[in-house]
């Protein structure tokens, strides 16, 4: 069975050709500059090297077309024909209060996507083009929308309500909505499974960190409270997002500056964070060097970085009443261990403790690590998210008919026999270079590996 | 020695003759709808019946005039000559940056406000028109500022700064501020006294609730984060400020309500908070009263006030790495147990336990309570505020030319031995009512009581 996932920004398209049966992403790429001018298809085939073509694309139509192209074509393609494709997966980044799972898209589901379009304006609109682009082409094909809100739907009252006017609830859906749901729900499945518990007995505070962040208390298996708010401008700092200020220094800024709402929620998204703190900075891999270089401005954004991770850390463990296991994910959360050791220094008080050289160890995409101290209460994983798999599996499930909300419905990985091979021989070649590494590798309960 | 006070809003002039000698307030009152016609003083002469007086105050200059008048009436006066009065201190809420502790005022001083005055629109230019207007009717008396964010100015920059463009702190100062700092320097200082420990070896969480709320992190004895930020906007659910959001919500209601920033901001200032949740409440009793009658959105209210509570006693104490004590204070963290206990709920894995008698017991402004559980590691106190005597020991100590920052001064109320006698009396009276009271009571380690 193959899917195909597309992922259509205001100006970008992103796709990947999954092969289900093996497991394995046969292609994947991006159509850039879409509807702006100067469009061109970055494209890669596993095993083979990137390729650019160039060729414009108008609209999400041009650009869909042209993905569906090199999927079929003698030189870059991996399938004899379009019609090999069982089904398209939709990333949907805002789904509303109407979906807490994936869905098939059918007319009356566009419907609710447009509805709530302008909650998401940088991003739903450009998602619901791509829809219909692959819908008209591919007609025969099932489309399914896979939403980052979706996992955050377990949230109740109390923690995504904001204390602003009711009615802007009632009338506006004002709330908090939460993001990066496939990444939070993949890792609270494995965290389980690395605790050696059903999913839906722990308490864990997942952090999901690469240029966008989001950190997730989840409680009894299910998302309680997240940092990401009504957008993913709230929370922690980020790349380029500014994450939790004072909303009054904006209006502030807007009336010295004289910004529009709209400039300058963009500067709050796109020019704030790391960015604006360092003045040139967004990767971490940068901010670290230049802080050991003695940039003050760097080594100010780290402090601040790590030091709001460390708040919400504490918040989340008060409001779950105690975790049973810190999770750091994605880019940064994976790689980082200067942020992760200087976000958890000092929190011995209340059962949280690193063991240094673990952590140190722990910087792989291609295994789970356990990085918690032997006398540790709390366990402290380092688990590479999977969006990917959550997503197809998602598709395939729902095209099988046997999909549910995931409360309901076990993942492949939820089992504690699962492997992924690809990351297996990854990082049994790691392991080659440096034999250390095995220290940090975590244990799964019950199995012998 | 006697000390007036004023405290001056832009329609609004508050006032306070202190008798330092007797440690007594001799009066006290408010004059409301200075400048926007209607004007009238509230007067009340300590142990007598408050009375009103109409009169027009077109400028703050007319208000301060009607006090003066009014301090030496032969009817409601309590002094003979306004030349009895030593010194006049002056409340500002905003020192900006250049002030950690109560100054003289000259017109050096004045300038610095002025120029600073845009920070705090709302209340610094009146600030600056009372003290304007005392100094040219008391010209051979010196004058004080006492400044909400003096207290707060040994925060560093990893808590102070904002992720937002550098350049905005460097061109507008836009940081963390703080305020409250009178209020939560008294209470720093007393739960020293109460731990039995000096005032620079404690770690505490203090919790300013009232109409506004702050919650400050207290390192060593000194402010190292608080809630409110740029502007007491920030932070902590309040009668009617929204506290954290997602100021992308903001920039989405203006836009699709056609507000200005200063629109915006003054709904976000005045029509949120329980306010806003509720649609009519913002007195946390007639919140309780709702909810205890079944109104849902007062228990929402409720609720999430708790909620946001509880995470910032979780963030503060991962960030200060453990705690000595949390202290209660203000006019709802004194009286509301209900508030107390739901917030505490659950906090026992990092050591805080209250002891629910005595947090139910602990409803007076007339004792400091210990309410924690006997197996409790933190503390927690309920430790009833006195702005006043911060205040007004400022201003008699720069009189006296004996006044340096906190850090090195001594306050009367740092001393194990120091006591309120009103408060006393009048905890005695209650002890009558109720013998119980006395099992809350906190004890002072050293001191027979």
């Amino acid at each position: 069975m193959k899917i195909l996932t597309l992922n259509c920004g205001s100006s970008s398209a992103k796709y990947m050709v999954y092969d289900w049966d093996a497991r394995e992403i046969m292609c994947k790429g991006i159509v850039e500059r879409v509807t702006i001018g100067g469009s061109f298809c970055e494209h890669e085939v596993t095993g083979r090297d990137k390729v650019k073509i160039e060729r414009e694309c108008p609209t999400h139509k041009e650009a869909v077309n042209l993905i569906l192209e090199l999927l079929v074509s003698p030189e870059y393609g991996v399938l004899k024909d379009v019609k090999e494709i069982n089904a398209v997966g939709h990333r949907v980044v805002h789904g509303g209060e109407k979906f807490n799972k994936s869905v098939i898209i059918d007319d009356g589901v566009l419907q609710v996507f447009k509805e709530i379009q302008d909650l998401a304006p940088l991003h739903n609109p450009a998602n619901i083009l791509g829809i219909e682009a692959a819908r008209s082409i591919l007609p025969d094909v099932p489309h399914m929308a896979v939403m980052d809100t979706a996992w955050h739907q377990t949230m109740k009252p109390p923690q995504f309500m904001y204390a602003v006017p009711y009615e802007w609830y009632e009338k506006h859906k004002i709330r908090r909505y939460g993001f990066h749901g496939t990444s939070l729900l993949y890792v609270a499945k494995r965290a389980a499974v690395l605790l050696g518990k059903d999913p839906f007995e722990v308490n864990l505070i997942s952090l999901h960190i690469g240029n966008g962040v989001s950190a997730n208390a989840v409680k009894k298996g299910v998302s309680f409270d997240t940092s990401m708010g009504f957008t993913p401008l709230e929370g922690l700092v980020m790349g380029t997002r500014a994450g939790d200020h004072d909303p009054a220094l904006d209006f502030y800024m807007m009336q010295k500056l004289g910004l529009s709402p709209k400039e300058i929620d963009n500067i709050l998204n796109k020019k704030c964070g790391l960015l604006g703190i360092t003045g040139k900075y967004t990767d971490r891999r940068d901010v670290l060097k230049a802080m050991k270089e003695g940039d003050e401005r760097a080594k100010l954004a780290f402090e601040m970085e790590c030091y709001r991770i460390k708040k919400y850390i504490g918040a989340y463990a008060a409001a779950l009443g105690g975790v049973d296991a810190i999770v750091w994910t994605a880019g940064v959360g994976e790689m980082a261990a200067d942020i992760r050791a200087r976000a958890m220094e000092g929190l011995e008080f209340m059962g949280i403790k690193f063991d240094p050289e673990k952590n140190r160890l722990a910087r792989t995409r291609n295994s789970e690590s356990d990085i918690s101290a032997a006398d540790s209460k709390v366990k402290i994983f380092v688990i590479p998210t999977d969006e990917e798999l959550v997503f197809v599996e998602d598709v395939v499930a729902l095209l099988e008919n046997r999909y549910d909300v995931h409360t309901n419905f076990k993942y492949s990985f939820q089992d504690p026999a699962y492997r992924n091979k690809m990351r297996d021989e990854q990082f049994a070649k790691e392991l080659q270079k440096n034999p250390d590494l095995i220290k940090a590798k975590a244990k799964i309960p019950g199995q012998t590996d």
